[in-house]
């Protein structure tokens, strides 16, 4: 059991040295500006304690986390089967801006939430009457989670995005050839972009992994956030597709439902016990932060995280 | 040597039961409404002689018979080396409008100038100041080709073409993605799609063909029309990936350099002898004129027509 | 908490009319010839409880269930790092008899050990002077996780799929080809296919799952078969892979770690709580058993067994 | 039109230096021990004048460009329809040792019979009694094209690519599994082995040529050795699939009918006039003679070659 911040200190510094085998994102400046050493951590346990280490505080953009929330925030709002119309449930081993499968397969569907064709998807199911009724009501449902009110996109970060996302164009018209979207692209983008461009630090992170580590409760004050099924839908995709296509062996090696996000970010979900939020923006080669990634292998080690 | 229409009209009343099995585009009005048994043909030689049989001025558009087109145009215009470094020049066992290669392959440009996503990448080369411009000088070159100054485009055609080219809109952005178009897509949409909606008849085709049948040369006049190289790297594309993922199967079977589209058209080219163009809207299951097929075949076996 | 037999016979039956719309494997005699209309279940809990319904004493052969078990036997015998240079650790969206990525990859290793050429790779680990010891030494592993000596495999089985394992047998080459194999491949066949051919019946794989859902100890003695730590990653494979191409469906919808066979056998694994064997031989179209999923389905409704 | 030996030798000094840039075949001893920078060739035209230049007599075996040769003489033995129930007519844009369409495909059977898969296909159709008789048969076919009795295998050669040719048996299972050949599958990889063994010198080769140039008739006697629609069929493949996944470039570069193999050798046909034997084992990353593309490049800008 996580007692002390200063034991999450000490798990940091051992993982710190491996930032240095990993790269940064390099795709808009915002991202290839980080420091490539940042490690910092929170962790929010049920009973309303909180530990943390580094520059918890620092900010930075959701990035591909957002997915999950996008998922949790249309089941609650649309529902099981109006969601899992337009996107498949089967993690691939095929990278997350993969086409490939979108031709091979005979349905046509996304195979899963997590990549960026299916995250489309169910961007695309987002209520409101227009865009920005749209955006608010998502925003909120994050800033809920996240027990913070402040919490808001970054606007360079998102028109950056928007202004070179032709892969993701390219999906989005996929998604239109085979009747799963019918809307406005270029919309879809933008509320697509913003998501991505939420901006957040490892305490906001480790507040919302509490509410999916708490059935959807409030850690606080009980109160339910989310039911409870949704949670767990959003438990299993993040175990079977949350850490792209590495997700497979983080279930083996760390086994926690997690989701992460090119910027460095990780949010991690301990059911039942924790919530934890991870910044470290060096990656791997498959795109997940490789500081986050091992210091959340020592955490298991240490209090034996997984839920296999 | 074909020395009547009379000839070709015997030709085609054996062909014509094949059209049956056939199947008309469905994926836009104007080709849904087809007649399936329409059969027409016109041949040139390059002595001025014409021979023709069916409704051979009955008008259809040119659809994927102009990527062939655009190809000579380009390369006459910006050059081999240009043309080159934004397509490649091997067949591919996939249908016309698969992406897969596209991401699987180490080189992302489009295979060859045949499938839709390496003629987008042709059509991006169009010069001119602005669309129209670009337009103009492509039409222009098209109606030189056919000795015809009043071949247009059909409008309602191509909008509606247009209007449901999300697949085509996605090639685009993956040409973007990866750095093959830095322009407007809508605009090449725009260029792409009225190239396709390009009326022609028999006649036409076959005048074209003749062209591409004398070495770039004009068969009355005997002035240039395009060089010598173009026509022949223009027959070879043919060969080898004019007739869909059925080309193979059409060069051992027929033989010439041919070009189809889904509106049921052929341009046929045999080299030093005719220009051929083939109308009958009824197509097989890779998207080639069923009947044209037939009637080419048969022409084949008594004509010897085969450049092998 | 399942209290009774005949709360299992209220859910069989409920399941029951949904194997109409299953179909039997037909690759081979044995396989064809089972009663599309046969379900039954035993579950095993962990105070040594056993409730069972249907005709839970029929044999049927493991197939791909048997994969856990080598892979469980494999573990045990030489350790995560020798298993793990053979076979990766990713879910794959493919079919188990895909091919596919194993060329298109990067590494040539079979993404995971619960597809076909996966599980041939981790086969070719077991140990033993020759080919009969080698089983032997697999056989009484599965004997001791059953507590059931008599188990063996059936002879006619495995022959009549040795004889037509032509698809395996190209997956073994491909795994010579990338150097992950140099033994013999009718040796590793013969291996293989005794180990898809070994029979159980519901009480079996109950009892093998208990071994699973308890850590790795014997539910009535409580002293160690396998350790704790192979039971985690098995229990975590079967979760992201047991299930073929429906893993991520099936644990949305039920969540417990799971593995099927086309002989309609699934091994199920609630964990500290039960073991689960499950038989019915019409499968759906992925090769799961119809009306076993449907089973677990609802017995995840009643009793709440998800992990997630 | 080529006059002397003189004019070669001059196109070969041209060409000699590109040799630098390739890299021999490393996966048996016969191919990594050849010499780098040898480049040969022998012209035959149809008058019976040779001219020749290089080490033109070094022999070296014909590895792929045996394709072409079992393609031929099973079309003469056995015939058009049932060579192509086994094997496809397309060109495909893959290596020639994919498997991935084999899968993908909704037919099973191999591209066409330049690739890999295919050959064996094709090498399983030769007929005999026996082994011994079906491989005498096809020896004999090949010395009589070559007009060389002497020709046969090299058995030290054959052995190593039989001892190493596990994607080969892939193949062949691959084939088994899908009902495209039911022998055995030792035997047809030591029959596809040796023929791809066979030693021939460029004077071979351009034999060879003459006649698939001279419609299948020996270029001296004018006597019938193949059909002249074999060579014509051999001819298109050639063409459309001779050259690897560069076969479209070489199309358009070259123009003519031409097979090559990863000993360097190239069989090239020019239609009424020449044929081509081409030997240099530096090879570019596509399996072609890099020197030899070379110089079949440089005469055909200065003898104009191309049959387009």
């Amino acid at each position: 059991m996580c007692q002390s911040s200063e034991e999450l200190s000490q798990l940091i510094e051992k993982a710190l040295p491996i930032t240095n085998q990993g790269k940064l994102a390099t795709y808009i400046p915002a991202l290839s500006n980080a420091n490539k050493n940042d490690l910092s951590i929170a962790v929010l346990d049920l009973h309303g304690n909180c530990f943390f280490a580094g520059n918890y505080k620092k900010l930075f953009t959701l990035q591909s986390i957002s997915k999950i929330l996008t998922l949790a925030y249309c089941l609650c709002e649309i529902g099981f089967e109006k969601v899992f119309e337009k996107v498949g449930m089967e993690p691939t081993g095929d990278p997350f801006n993969s086409i490939v499968k979108l031709e091979l397969l005979d349905t046509k569907k996304p195979l899963n939430p997590m990549i960026n064709a299916g995250a489309l998807a169910v961007t695309s199911l987002l209520v409101g009457k227009n865009k920005e009724l749209k955006w608010e009501g998502f925003v909120q449902f994050v800033r809920r989670l996240a027990n913070n009110d402040t919490i808001t996109y970054n606007e360079e970060v998102a028109f950056s995005e928007f202004e070179t996302a032709f892969l993701n164009r390219a999906f989005c018209y996929f998604l239109k050839e085979h009747g799963l979207y019918d809307g406005d692209v270029e919309e879809l983008l933008e509320l697509y972009t913003r998501q991505c461009a939420i901006e957040v630090n490892c305490l906001d992170l480790a507040r919302i992994g509490a509410v999916f580590a708490n059935n959807g409760k409030d850690p606080f004050t009980g109160m339910e956030i989310i039911p409870m099924n949704v949670t767990r839908i959003c438990n299993t995709f993040m175990v079977t597709c949350g850490m792209y296509n590495a997700s497979g062996e983080f279930a083996i090696k760390v086994g926690i439902p997690a989701k992460s996000g090119v910027s460095g970010g990780i949010l991690g979900v301990v059911p039942n016990r924790y919530g934890i939020g991870v910044y470290g923006p060096a990656l791997d080669e498959k795109g997940n932060s490789i500081g986050g990634w091992k210091l959340l292998e020592l955490m298991n080690r240490k209090y034996n995280l997984s839920i296999f």
